[in-house]
């Protein structure tokens, strides 16, 4: 429902909004500066004038925005400019803002306002956007605005914050439009007429008298049918119906596969609970998107770009940590073959090379793997068949790349033998990063654990140790 | 549209489903190769009813699916077994599978099916599929499909196929519903009823009698709006307009950020030429993200499991290749220092930590600043202080880390200087990490290049080489 709101073609793009914004605040400051400065009390009230009257020219830009533009807006301040917005916003529309915040700047402004703002912020806000927010609520604040509710609230609250995380029932809207079987066509449209629908109601929900789902009616058919029709003469009657204790990525799999705007949740004994929506779906897999693509870089979570610098540090510190004891054991490899150092320095020049390209191969056949999982298409039924694969395509890389760097060093260092251990461990070490590459992300699934969040550290880890290992321990056998 | 194709909750998992096409298929195989081998006549009639019977079964299955189903199974089975099953749907609804399917599979069953059957399944689909499909379709086969349109559909085809790569006109589906400002809701009822309106219909666009773009009638209104209502009085005459010519990631955003289900794209002159739907949307998402996350690991594109060892090689080789490129100007810098390394061999025991922590914390680093860029959170009034917050961050792991690992040197080596070069090494090569991390992606962002495709390789590459400079260059002064 962006209809109230100022959206247009122009501002897809919202940078010249937050230079805007942003020349405002500066504006407001340098004000305030002269206010305190100046004392003379005619200057300070011409002062206080244009002071008020910039606060007025903000409040009047803010205000016709759409929710999501000034959250937008929230995130690209820091946070001494993200409390002064806020200030101008909340009373009216300060859970819809909320609602739109990414959670660690949600987290950071929730944690800023006080207790009775964040009262009367959250009592705004619909039962299922209460929902969504009560994670990062303080308990005491969503008692007092629980027990504003009226009882069915109440209840409709406890049940689906009740819901495991990531479950399909944390995504379930109880925004929806049921009717009956029997109905005709134009009697449900009489019924509907002059009421306030959900937004993007793309279908009614048949149900009988206990509340138990049978069906779809599409609300196109509203439209295009015959008004005379009954509605079980329309009606789609397997339609694709979730339950609450799905896992959501399976859900959203479903809305991408077989394009739904909406779908209707209901519990073990088929009644109805409510409607997920395409929108809910499409955050969620834009949340989860993102979450993917830091985990694999070794981030634990989203972080703010203003966060503070200690904040950002302990967000990269458990995988800097894990990392640095990789290291070190992969170095210790080393270091049992420093007397073979000592007489052929170039060992250790190549040493990192075969390394360098273990770790690159095996974080290829990783991504892959990642997506495979994703998407399902990863079986028992391939899993040798995949293994295969990634051998035989390691081992064309192999006898190409690895004969290509042999042929270098053998030139390079004037020493056929250096050269073929350097071919011959790059080929070993590309074996290596295949098995390891398809065989971690596999195993941590297997074992419960989300490989996108530990498969390259393990990879590097294996790539780094045994390519040293090979490297060296061929060379002190056949060299030195 | 999935109301005549079965799906239900128990499938929301397709394993099952895949498993059965699966087992259908060997015994398939089983009794042909029965076939073959036994020859008497009596025997061979009656494997021959066996083996209708099996392939009327597997049709059966296959026929109540959806296509989205079908092409999930083809893309879980190697190419042989694809063209068994392709066999046996393409006739109905070959288009809708094809439309189904990741670029690479689908460009695998174009190229194995005769010049016939192709056109015969092109003309099965829509224009506005036709110019999704055109791309990975051999010329002169589109050439004889385009003929066989009428002069409209003709014109459609030209301009979809002629808009820019990833731009709102890819997008653009041309199944609208128009109407015009001064008519009643009622009227507007009535001329739409019977008709076959376009799938998730979630809004009419209205126009004047050039076709110039006037505002936007949501269904909602004709449902729940007095009948006696004139169109003007409840249309949303400022909703969020697309060009054609826009980028597609922007208008993904949009829909992201206005929880929008459709958006009409008009010409420069303001004149209608289509609608955007949220399926769209959400397929170019889910393509991209897939996109995304596989040029984060090195790889060209997307690569079907079932692809042949040689096409997955050289899906693999650009980035392969630039990484033995860059390891081995790295290791050239080792090469540098040989002599000293011979004088004391614990450096090059210890000189892949200080690389592999720089290349570790950068790889966090580039991960935030991509995400930063893809979610337009970065302009040039934060580059500076984004370059300082990581530098700080830095310095404080620097710290720490440094620290750590030059308390451990001292210790394990039993040399205080050692430990002293370790610390400061580290602490440098993390400043180096903060300042490539941050500086690489906006750089290759500014010169127009995409961040996620070249960032990792560059920065391991700066990570190494400095690391290995740094640690060899200051024990050569400080220790030596």
């Amino acid at each position: 429902m962006n209809e109230n709101y100022q959206t247009n073609t122009a501002e897809l793009n919202l940078d010249s909004f937050v230079d805007e914004v942003r020349s405002l605040l500066q504006r407001q400051r340098m004000v305030e500066g002269l206010v305190t400065k100046q004392a003379g009390p005619k200057q300070e009230v011409l002062e206080m004038l244009t002071y008020r009257q910039h606060l007025a020219e903000m409040q009047n830009r803010l205000a016709s925005r759409h929710p999501a533009d000034i959250a937008f807006v929230l995130e690209s301040l820091p946070m001494e400019d993200r409390t002064r917005i806020w200030d101008q916003v909340w009373k009216i529309r300060g859970g819809a803002i909320l609602l739109e915040l990414s959670d660690n700047v949600r987290k950071g402004i929730l944690e800023s306002i006080p207790r009775d703002e964040l009262i009367a912020v959250l009592k705004q806000v619909s039962i299922d956007d209460l929902s969504t927010l009560a994670p990062s609520t303080p308990r005491d604040v969503l008692e007092e605005v629980y027990q504003s509710l009226d009882s069915q609230s109440q209840q409709w609250v406890v049940s689906s914050i009740a819901y495991p995380d990531d479950s399909v029932g944390q995504l379930v809207s109880h925004h929806f439009v049921t009717t009956r079987m029997d109905r005709k066509l134009e009697e449900v449209l009489i019924e509907l007429r002059g009421k306030d629908l959900p937004p993007h109601l793309d279908s009614l929900y048949i149900v009988d008298a206990r509340h138990v789902f049978l069906g779809v009616l599409p609300v196109e058919h509203l439209i295009s049918k015959d008004p005379s029709t009954e509605v079980q003469e329309v009606m789609n009657s397997s339609p694709v119906v979730l339950s609450p204790y799905q896992k959501a990525t399976d859900a959203a799999k479903a809305f991408e596969r077989y394009n739904l705007l909406s779908a209707p949740v209901v519990d073990e004994r088929n009644r109805l609970v409510g409607r997920v929506t395409v929108e809910t779906v499409i955050d969620f897999l834009r949340k989860q998107a993102d979450e993917d693509a830091l985990k694999l870089a070794g981030l634990q979570g989203e972080e703010d770009i203003f966060a503070s610098i200690w904040a950002s540090a302990r967000n990269r510190w458990f995988w800097l940590g894990l990392n640095l004891v990789t290291a070190f054991i992969a170095s210790r490899v080393i270091g049992i073959f420093e007397t073979t150092i000592i007489k052929l320095a170039a060992l250790a020049t190549l040493m990192p090379i075969v390394a360098s390209i273990g770790g690159n191969t095996g974080n290829q056949t990783v991504a892959l793997i990642i997506r495979g999982l994703t998407l399902d298409r990863i079986s028992r039924n391939n899993i040798f068949y995949l293994f295969l694969k990634e051998i035989r395509v390691s081992s064309l890389n192999g006898l190409v790349w690895g004969g290509l760097m042999g042929l270098l060093t053998m030139i390079l260092y004037q020493n056929f033998s250096l050269g073929l251990v350097m071919a011959a461990a790059m080929f070993l070490n590309l074996l290596v990063a295949a098995l390891v590459g398809v065989g971690v992300p596999l195993l941590l699934d297997r074992l419960g654990y989300d490989p996108a969040q530990g498969s390259s550290v393990l990879l590097t880890f294996s790539t780094d140790s045994m390519g040293f290992f090979i490297f060296l321990g061929l060379a002190s056998i056949f060299i030195l």
